[in-house]
């Protein structure tokens, strides 16, 4: 027994969340890819089964009043709160995130301009996950304004009296890098401009503060480190003292403020309901929200912890298992630069990871040259990633 | 035995779609409401289970691919092509209805502006599902255009050189009235304009001919005639001959030519996969396919045929039942102006519903005086449409 593995025993041991485990589906293989779909929480099949057999099945209509459905996105954004920071009624869930990342984008211009009409820019993290540019260029196109691109550690040099809003991605998807939130949004908040935070990557991940950070507006997936299932629905921010002047670029009838009054002029509703747009997919909402129950008794700095301590063992046994200068590491190595994924550069990335998909690790490959490997702190044991970096080093030798 | 209960045991001893109730899961009631929410087909939930605990659970990441996720929008938009009158390749699920008119709609005025770039007004039909008012209120907005709501009937009168674009309904949500879509069409293209059609009260319940009459695109809902589930996701048509045209104001990353690519600029893919936007909710997606399995066999002319022997048996009933003056009828009487659905007028309509719900005769109240009965013709039996009208007429007495 080595002595990597003696000391994954040891973490094992002590790791305080190792019970959470059982509470999802796995097997023997090493999902490290937990950032592209959560693993199914054992809940999640059962509930389903009702809200399908049952609620819809038998009781058809009358549930969306009676089973709770029509309540369920801002029910299910309350659930999510906690874990960015945010307290009840700012958050609601539904529609998919590029969706909810063209109403935050053009919500937060509208914002901005209501004391400076003259601002014309959305500035815009250069590395985003690419629907996040595609869709702030449909909102510049829509409200007149322009999209400027940059580094986010460039930030505070192109803040001015032109900007509107700032979307930035709280960890970056590809390369794994954390961005300083209470700094940057510190500073466009200097600026008199609008932020919008992407918490796709951080979301279930590490802490976000969003309320003790004043963030204005943030989107965040659900099936990532939230382990909603495949394209469950994103979620939206609100910050509470914002929301009467949110104004959607989408006001369908589920936010208007008497939704079956079915009045022909629109009227938007008070609170984060405001942020909903049409008829809320049940199926996945409602699987969505028996996954979140494994949050119960988790606190979000637990997670954080293990998840640090997670991708400190996994490059401490890359940089024991691996040949010198065969990977290069992409993720920031200082713990406040670092979301919970590990990304290493190869030529031959591709290769590498359906090789070791073969052998029982799974990770994921963005093109064109990095290993993404990400760590989900409810399931992932150190054990694995020990494992995980052995079959890594096999492979590449 | 009544005379209106032996017709109705001859018209069901006839109805050649009797044999498809049985793969619906219904008990005792008498489900009028399927234009609200469709029954749940049988093969749902042994599919959703499926696709929850091996998909998911046990395959992962890897049903992305191996499994189909990845196409289904385009896959199950083809599989509801057939029910609209469209050819392969124009139809993708995803997304709200309401998100879906947003994007046709701004599609449209932007596809109008290519060749009239003056046009300014986008003609709504005034009696219309408010969502569809609101959100062209929205594109009108954010396209440098003015609403002009108008009675569908006289349509022609307002068409000129500024309509850009005109968003009509197929059957009106609350009278059920059927609008002529193919001379409302041609009357819109005889303006130069482009016509949007929402056919969330028709797509699954009679003719559309989306192809055959030239409509330029089409928004329709998947959980009323289609039996999808609660929320499911909806639909967007594109013709083939407009889709190199098609401008989404909502560009996400599952519309870019290549997906997996991560490009920083924006370049829309071919075919209907360009009306998707971010990552597509799975398990509402795939309860939806399983759902339009009992589709095999029909065609929509038969269902159209006993929808309207359904509406006329009801009227025949109520007139026969109900005393005279109690309510009246908004549903037009032409067979050419009917969707499959009844609507009648009484001023206590909502406490009528109330009381018809608790004896077993489920159909909707719409504000502020209007009781709804949907005719699903795949499951709605005649016993159980002179059983209603019965039960109404007691109600009512």
């Amino acid at each position: 027994m080595s002595e990597l593995t003696r000391k994954a025993e040891k973490l094992d041991a002590a790791d305080e969340l190792a019970a959470k485990r059982a509470e999802f589906v796995l097997d023997d293989v090493v999902y490290l890819d937990g950032n592209s779909l959560g693993a199914l929480p054992v809940a999640v099949p059962g509930r389903l089964e009702d809200v399908v057999r049952r609620q819809w099945g038998e009781l058809r209509i009358r549930s969306w009043t009676e089973g709770g459905w029509w309540t369920a996105p801002e029910r299910i954004g309350d659930r999510i709160a906690p874990l960015v920071g945010a307290a009840p009624g700012q958050i609601v869930v539904g529609d998919s995130t590029s969706v909810n990342v063209f109403k935050a984008v053009v919500g937060a211009v509208r914002l901005a301009r209501l004391t400076g009409p003259e601002r014309d820019e959305i500035v815009v993290d250069a590395t985003t996950f690419p629907t996040d540019g595609y869709i702030a260029e449909s909102a510049a196109r829509m409200t007149g304004c322009t999209v400027r691109p940059v580094e986010p550690s460039s930030l505070p040099d192109v803040l001015g009296g032109r900007t509107a809003a700032v979307l930035l991605n709280h960890v970056d998807y590809r390369s794994g890098r954390l961005h300083d939130l209470p700094s940057l949004t510190a500073a466009v908040h200097a600026a008199g401009a609008v932020v919008v935070w992407d918490l796709c990557h951080s979301a279930g991940a590490l802490p976000v503060g969003l309320d003790e950070h004043g963030v204005d507006l943030a989107v965040g997936c659900t099936y990532k480190y939230l382990n909603g299932g495949p394209g469950s629905p994103a979620f939206l921010y609100v910050r509470a003292d914002g929301q009467e002047r949110f104004d959607s670029p989408l006001p369908g009838w589920n936010s208007h403020a008497e939704p079956f009054g079915m009045r022909p002029s629109y009227e938007a509703a008070a609170g984060a309901v405001r942020g909903r747009v049409g008829t809320p997919d049940i199926l996945s909402m409602l699987a969505l929200e028996a996954a979140l129950e494994v949050w119960d008794g988790v606190t979000v700095g637990a997670v954080r912890a293990k998840s640090l301590a997670l991708t400190d063992f996994f490059l401490e046994c890359v940089e024991a298992y691996v040949p010198e200068g065969r990977v290069s590491c992409v993720t920031p190595l200082a713990h406040g630069e670092r979301g919970s994924q590990v990304a290493l550069r190869c030529p031959d990335a591709g290769d590498v990871m359906t090789r070791l998909i073969e052998r029982g690790v799974v990770g994921d490959f963005r093109h064109p040259d990095v290993l993404r490997f990400g760590f989900t702190p409810l399931y992932v044991g150190f054990a694995e990633v020990e494992r995980a970096a052995r079959v890594l080093a096999e492979v590449l030798a």
